[in-house]
């Protein structure tokens, strides 16, 4: 977020995105009943009815109590209910218990949604200062955000339920060709040196981007080669049988404890069933398919397969570095551009597809942290990112579930590393092979 | 339960008996949303919705696999998820997370209720084998207890919600008069010696009882007197005033720890409003009245209470000794016998009513243990009860959520002793005074 | 306790008594060295230094303040280290931590223990008031009790090194002698009726007893039978053979989720060696003996036992009934009394024994409640055993470690019911077979 | 650790060396009794005890293991119980239950300890191969790490007894000189670029360095200042007394929490006495001297002081090229060079001194990760520092109890960001200020 910049959008075309995103949201929440949107199956996940109600609390909180006049909340008891962490606005009501909150009801969060998108809509008869535009384009991406938490929260609310409810059981997915295994995965070199990573500045990539992503800066990478393609299901089930839940010597410390703590043996989601692996998906349950990129894994268990593979993670600028040089040739981008939410689970890559984005968010061998001169926006929007660079690990790229307005080379997501119920998927890299260190400064 | 003696009413009447008690479940979820309906608070308390659907798993399979030929279960991969703790039928569903289950829906567990209650209209025109009659008989008894729960639970499903919403707002509750106290408690004495305890025999209660009534069998009590009513709020409010909850000599060992773990300082559901304590009903939020018996305390509080005041708690004997006597000369029933749910909430004590029933479940100092010659029922049934016999304590009575039918001397309530959400209450006991220990055999 | 009675010998009796169970308490730490005496393994069980430095704050703090004129602590700042749980007199150090105190050292708490024995000593020369009187006898015995704790304490802490180091390498046990054994056990049966229990009054045992032993006072059994000795290790692995531990239907709900939790499959000290069952004993690791009593099993096991065997736990009152009629008929005490802590471990029975002493504590269905007419000393002491009335099931017997002095049948020794790492084993009882209840009064 | 490369000193010069810091190590226990020795206060804290035998296992399980011929361990069923964390060598015993371990007795580890030193002075005569000499190098900086964790260790054991034992009473602090407070903090700017960082390679610090010190590599550091000295308890308390504890806006998220749960409110050690606040050290309780640096904070707490301070911390870089020039500069080493251990406390700077080394480790903004090209050594010693990049922060410099020969300014300490036990403080760094960031590339 940069509530120093222009927004990059014109008031009334920034107004307009809004409202089509939020009409978005809704549509997502659509074949889900009242009880549905009330699950809350671990503190991590809130439950959609929270998600919808957040967004617009984010919107009339920072948006239009700064551009009405006489502005007024539509219900002031809600509000602690639906901040979420802006300590600087008050106590915000416990995180874990979100799925107690039948009331108001999904009708009522519904309502409520409405009369601030009326209001929204009646800002395009006032100019906005440039500092409320800002934060109107923050609350676009915001609840793009939430979009995609939407999605990964319903997944993991229905797993807990036995009977396995499918959130889309409208959507056939595609049957596994028999021989058609993905290409071989292929190393590319890089011979690094000094790089620009971030977002903005003069080289950077326009647009809007979060505050975690600025400033643009230098970088110096050693020699390195990346994968050419994501780790596939059948690639981690080799690891899978060749004992890799069981060998503490492939893993961090941290997360072989956790791996025995939680008794993970298998990708989230994954279950034996009928003597095959079946996994649990958004349009239901469904055997294995092993040309799929390996989803639903922790940076714990990315650092395990990818040290059993002899190779590591990327780093993320090694990463981003990449990424825009793909982006660059347009390879990766389909004509069309990307459809929303299409398949709701990462598809196996068409032919020289480099997956950089849409498949899954790709763990990185970075920890959170701030960028070289980074500063976190006035306010309490400045809780949005900074307060979080602690205890987690950038993750790269775009999910299948990712709105496409995401998909960016700078885009820094960020999860602790035991976390599984994201989209989350491997890419390897590994120290180029022959290549010499390059000199000493 | 008592699945070997015949049911104390004739088959149709029982019947009908059931179809009754069932609507009157349904009608106490009548204003509540299906997201109400899905709230679980903590591990204790159940959703309505599963109170809903568990009521009807029981006669499902515990009267229809028996009475129907060619039986089928309305959806055999619900049962688990009702199935509250009857191993000997499969793992249950985990108690913790029936929250989680938005699936089946509220409207699909009332269909579920629409055929069950349809099959059980069609048992009339077939003569049941008496065992089934017995278990039918549990059934209406089942049922009725969870009414009980369905209104324990809500009331703190809705406690956890800041709005703290009313479970019944339509109903205003009497305000309290001023310079109206309560009648003085008086001591009753008693001269002890052997009496019956328990439901059954040949000088016990006609009409059901469950298995942990029974057998009814001699007991030795020693001199004591009662309390000719519960202790109030006025009462317990001086105990806090005088730092009850702040004196370890008050408090059993257990007690006194879970007191500082918990936090306790007031009852459950009472609050700080303006300088006054307030307190959360099912009717919402209102001013603390002094002359209603005090509610929602432990088994601890009321114990460390009863030792502030000089007293003890009764032991069940006692009290069922005492509540037998007073229910022979017929005192304490009104006129037209009690209403169904009227107030929710325990109300003061009108002139010289000793409160043995229908304001709270009253703590005993009894552990809750079988009877000499308990025998739990056989099957799936014999654990309806049995197995709970540990860590508990009995309370007798019936509170003011207590259908009337439930309302008799020999009732084994249990919970806990740091259990809150109950309607629980306090009478006090102690040793008769200047009476001499009658003689040892 | 009884700081209301005269004590049961005089003062230069009860003097030596003290001096010499003080003398043999330190006897039992002789073979260990300083850093032995430090171990605490669990909350539960203290280190010995501990125990010896409490049973040493014990005589100082409640005896020789009363006796001596112008009395000092030995060392005022380690008053709270030592005291256990008397609330009335401060807050004590934690309980979970006292491993933590190296300082003051193993010979500072001897020296502590030298001059208090000395102090002790020079009472002989001033009469004490009785209710000191009262309390130097309650010093006593309490000191016994810790004997026992530190026995029971140091094989716990012993057995969590996996070296697993024997308390007494110098003791051999006994071989068991193949084709030998123990008689079958027989069921004694009993009718019942009214009877006494509870230590002291007209018909008591004369002599000492704890305050919960009291008062004397009638009780109504109903026909019953007891088993003619306890439970071996043979008959308890034919219940771990027939799947005890995998059979929720056995178990209490609260055993059972406790077996799941704490991983339970054998009694506690139980490992397998070779192909065969071993246990750890003070004497050191060795096989199972088949003809021993099972020891070291929770009051859940014992119920799960029990129910197996078609059989129950008995009362505390029908365990103290017939107890008391074996002492009368004497046939269970050896000609010269017991000796003290001899083999450390349960041994078999000879033939014949009943075994209520000397193997085992034996739990009871009872749980640990106030007798009727019971009174708490008053002052500190008062929170001796009351305020443990809650949550405890009662222990009957006395095991193979404790001071004969303790053996009594008015004893009642209590544990929570998960607690294995006393010595405690399985005598079972039923309802008597064939035999009418008594008629109702 | 470079297993790959031949160590800095001469096999009969390292063995010396070796000898000389295992007589270093038992001078560290020698004011300690076996009961200290046996102290664990927490799983992070190992007894004293524990690390004697520990490093003692260390140079026989990867030195005399490979270098004596017809090698036997002194005691093969000890080797778990000191093993720290090397699972390649089988499961080490838990490192919770350290402090149960009274067997070995400390005289026996003390045995071990001379047969080992024994055997190392015997390999005096045989030419050891490269890689052994190199694993003897290791032992030799492994040993002078666990020297500093005894003392860590120790201060928390003593800590935890409400006595407060000095570890070395016989040690007298230095009082505190009114009006004489450290020089003012001044800003000293660097303008970054690339710069060459890590031990090893043509440019770096010649001897000995760990595996992840390396390998050496070039960076890109922004322009930024560095404090010229760390921050005073004087400092640290204006930020106390600005309700820094109290104010979320300055904590990172996961800081916070850490800050409620762990009811935080001062440094590590600090007490309130009489009015004023204490502190705990090695050689006793005393009065906080104002002009000392700030010690025993968490990563958090540096991180929300810096933040209040309107700075932050530095990066790993940062600190390590600054610290750089400063060493070639020789301002810091005083003439004789750093004693071992004499304060056992941080000191007050002397004037000009910039205190990178000697004080306390420093917070730096970094998180432990691997440097590119990072390769961890064969086998088993490969654990020592890998698998634990993951969930740590590095700090920088050495502390006052932290051996000369560890002080380097690449050395890489790490922590989880909430540990408090070490010896850890603050160094403020910040943006440069009107500075232009360079180009980008």
């Amino acid at each position: 977020m940069t509530s120093d910049n222009a927004p990059w959008m014109q008031q009334g075309e920034l107004l307009d995105a809004c409202l089509q995103v939020r009409r978005q949201t809704l549509a997502l929440a659509e074949g889900l009943s009242a009880e549905d949107c009330l699950l809350q199956s671990m503190t991590e996940a809130s439950p959609v009815k929270w998600h919808l109600a957040h967004t617009t609390w984010f919107f009339e909180t920072f948006v239009l109590a700064r551009a009405e006049s006489g502005f007024q909340p539509w219900q002031a008891d809600w509000l602690p209910l639906f901040n979420s962490y802006y300590l600087r606005l008050g106590q915000p009501f416990a995180r874990d218990r979100r799925g107690l909150l039948s009331r108001p009801s999904l009708a009522e969060v519904l309502a409520w949604r409405d009369n601030v998108d009326a209001r929204l809509q009646a800002l395009l008869a006032t100019p906005l200062a440039p500092e409320v535009q800002a934060l109107l384009e923050l609350g676009l991406h915001h609840e793009e955000q939430h979009q995609e938490l939407i999605l990964t929260d319903i997944k993991h609310h229905f797993w807990c339920n036995p009977l396995h409810p499918a959130y889309r059981p409208d959507l056939v997915p595609v049957e596994e060709e028999e021989g058609q295994p993905p290409a071989g995965m292929a190393w590319r070199e890089f011979a690094g040196g000094l790089v620009a990573i971030g977002n903005g500045g003069d080289a950077g990539e326009p647009g809007f981007g979060f505050d975690n992503e600025r400033p643009r800066h230098p970088a110096w990478l050693a020699p390195f080669a990346l994968a050419s393609r994501l780790v596939t299901n059948s690639e981690f089930l080799a690891f899978m049988l060749d004992g890799g839940y069981g060998r503490p010597e492939l893993w961090l410390s941290d997360g072989w404890a956790e791996c025995l703590r939680a008794g993970w043996h298998s990708p989230l989601y994954w279950f034996r069933h009928e003597e095959r692996w079946w996994q649990f998906t958004l349009t239901g349950a469904r055997p294995v398919r092993m040309d799929e990129p390996v989803c639903h894994v922790s940076h714990f268990e990315a650092a395990a397969y990818a040290r059993w593979a002899r190779a590591r993670l990327p780093t993320e600028m090694e990463w981003e570095y990449v990424a825009s040089l793909a982006a660059e040739t347009a390879a990766d981008a389909g004509e069309d551009g990307p459809t929303l939410f299409t398949g709701l689970h990462p598809a196996p890559p068409v032919a020289g597809e480099s997956q950089f984005r849409g498949a899954v968010w790709q763990w990185t061998a970075s920890a959170y942290l701030p960028y070289p001169g980074y500063r976190e926006p006035a306010g309490a929007v400045g809780e949005y990112n900074g307060k979080f660079m602690s205890g987690q690990m950038v993750l790269r790229g775009a999910s299948c579930v990712t709105p496409p307005r995401q998909w960016r080379c700078s885009f820094r997501n960020f999860f602790p590393p035991a976390s599984r119920w994201q989209f989350t998927g491997i890419r390897l890299a590994r120290d180029a092979v022959g290549t010499a260190t390059a000199p000493l400064p």
